[in-house]
């Protein structure tokens, strides 16, 4: 087992930088907090004896050397930047827990056949730079450096200069690493594990997912003097999309969910009818047809409720996956570890998307999911148990030696 | 009459100051830009041999002495700041307008027997710091200098203390002046000079005004993997109350007009359900009871939409004013100026709020208006020409006249 005490000690020093307003964290990718996390990983990782690579995406590959290092080493990464208002273990528990996998094993005195590499992705969030997930994106050849470098935050800030800005950026070329295998851990983020009373959710398929950013234009005019017969009111359409988000998901219960999360009107003045509205709708379903599905209704619908209002619309992707099925044989790995341990366990569909899903694209990938509770996850409020954070790593643990052969 | 290409040369230089982005200004009150514009007004204005008051709100009254000093003066006043992206007569010209008189009087050699004052009142426009028609509302002791004062921008910062930053804050006790009268001159910044080809509006009422900001708290949740029965979710509570405040509108057709110009959901990411929606209603009528019933409604209909979704509901007036029915007298000074300069004219209800409106309450009263293209206005593609600006300080001028007696 891992040094439980040790794990949570850790999580709670990296929760003091980049501290939020209510017990969480804004650690957001590519700020300064973003930077000084990245560096306390760095130095834990090498002080347990590991070495660290640097892509060009400023994803941080940590090596721990195996008795064979020309075996494909065995993986196991997460992120450290959080949502502007997020929680402390999101992302955050995956890479601690790699790094803990490490201490343990050097403990021990374990020397596994192939090398381990704990690795932090790049921008997992999205929210400072859609789409999520990039880095590991650009690394399973999915989406491409330039686009990940031309990605602009709200204040128009590049992701390439944000990266060169905070120095994080390194020579390897994204993608190519020969991975084994490569298991992510997380924490839950949705209500199903407590509801079930279960340690260990065993993680066989992801949810696909669908942003779609919608802009709206209509006229800027006075909220008092322009008779209701000649406005063009981006507000309203906006609000009248939002609503039929929200049905459109309703209508594909169960296995489908829908959200706007962003959302700004322009100039965003009291007295001025809204000339602009540009708001991010987001999709979700473990079924690809559900999934297009819904995408496609609002592709239809949207426009209806623009031209009603007399709107310009457009509509763009930015950012998308399809559902995943996870490697079936690193499946059973996770399920006999859990078993092995004695803890309870059952089947998960990941709600979230996670840099596991697009490396299960070019890698035999799984995740491993602890509880959290109330299910609450993207709130400062998230919580785990330590009891919890600790089960799931020693099952990370075991499914890691398991595949990197002691 | 005024020289009609020395005001709208003014009036282009004024527009430097704070330009926009698409051709029209973003002046807004107690900025760096503000401060330099109404430094020019005062320059202008000394130059023309007018002396300066300023009271603690940083309203500006630039007195032409009468022949006899002790009469209660004629006041010409509107505003020089403008929306984030405002166009260029928006208040800018009324200010002008009166500069213009001063200087075409001077001219002429004409002496009035009693003072003229004009006067710049700080924030008309209501967008940094609502609620509109600030400074006037306080001289004519509707609102207090304290609640003036604490007024926040979205950054925070408080009137009073962005009014000592700029340096404009005076030592004169706001209000208290005596008014022998008082005009304002403004575009229409509606449809209805322009569509029935009047060149000037007697604007004899002015619609009345509530400004209600809406909070709904609802919880932060994940967008993806939080079911949607778990959902609390501000950003559609938002979407509704929207919806209901349009139909509220409608349904109290017609003389009545309603939407939500500013709109904030938190934390603003494409994955996080808002757990808090911030925006503000704006109910306009000319028909007391109609103005009141559309609140009433909203009170009634907003926190039912709130209570169905499970979201904590708060509404606080953040602006208000009754229908206004301008001085007789004034009326038919105005009318009786645009008939003697051959001008065509018609009665107008003013879609807007004024400083006229609070004005009104503490002197005789009445407003000019010229057409404005397209009734378009808070947007930085209003537009007047040169011929409509003058034909209306032509007006101005000679109701002016009329009131100071020459
Ligand atoms: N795990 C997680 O919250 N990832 C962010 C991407 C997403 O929205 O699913
Ligand atoms: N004239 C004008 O646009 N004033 C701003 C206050 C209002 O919203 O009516």
């Amino acid at each position: 087992k891992v040094d439980g005490e040790r794990l949570w000690d850790s999580l709670m020093q990296m929760a003091r930088i980049g501290p939020g307003v209510a017990g969480g964290n804004n650690r957001q990718t590519l700020t300064d907090a973003d930077a000084e996390g990245r560096a306390l990983f760095r130095r834990w990782a090498e002080e347990a004896g590991m070495t660290m690579g640097l892509d060009r995406m400023g994803s941080m590959f940590m090596r721990h050397e195996g008795a064979e290092p020309d075996l494909d080493p065995v993986y196991i990464g997460s992120h450290l930047d959080t949502q502007p208002t997020g929680g402390k273990f999101d992302g955050v528990l995956g890479v601690l827990s790699g790094l803990e996998v490490i201490r343990s094993i050097r403990d021990m005195g374990i020397r596994t056949r192939r090398p381990v590499v704990v690795v932090n992705w790049t921008n997992e969030e999205g929210t400072r730079f859609a789409p999520a997930m990039l880095a590991s994106g650009v690394f399973a050849g999915v989406l491409t450096e330039d686009y990940a470098n031309s990605r602009t935050d709200a204040e128009g800030r590049r992701f390439g200069d944000e990266l060169d800005r905070i120095g994080w950026r390194g020579d390897e070329p994204p993608g190519g690493r020969r991975m084994h295998a490569m298991f992510e851990y997380h924490i839950e983020q949705g209500p199903i594990l407590e509801a079930e009373n279960k340690q260990i959710g065993v993680v066989t398929h992801g949810q696909g997912l669908w942003w779609l950013q919608v802009t709206l234009t209509g006229k800027e005019a006075h909220t008092g003097s322009t008779p209701m017969s000649m406005r063009v009111n981006a507000g309203l359409g906006m609000a009248r999309v939002i609503e039929a988000v929200h049905r459109i998901a309703m209508d594909h219960q169960p296995d489908a969910v829908g959200a706007v999360g962003q959302a700004d009107v322009w100039p965003n003045s009291r007295n001025v009818i809204p000339g602009r509205a540009v708001f991010t709708v987001d999709f979700r379903s473990p079924d690809l047809a559900k999934l297009n599905a819904m995408r496609a209704r609002l592709e239809e619908e949207a426009p209806r409720i623009a031209a009603g209002l007399g709107l310009g619309i457009a509509i763009e992707p930015v950012g998308h996956f399809d559902p995943v099925a996870f490697d079936p044989g690193l499946v059973e790995v996770v399920r006999g570890a859990a078993e092995r341990l004695g803890y309870s366990h059952m089947n998960i569909v990941s709600g979230a998307g996670h840099d596991a899903c697009w490396i299960s694209r070019v890698a035999p990938t799984v995740m491993i999911m602890c509880p959290c509770v109330d299910g609450l996850s993207h709130n400062e409020a998230e919580e785990i148990s330590p009891e919890w954070a600790s089960a799931g790593a020693d099952v990370l643990l075991h499914a890691v030696l398991d595949a990197a052969e002691v």
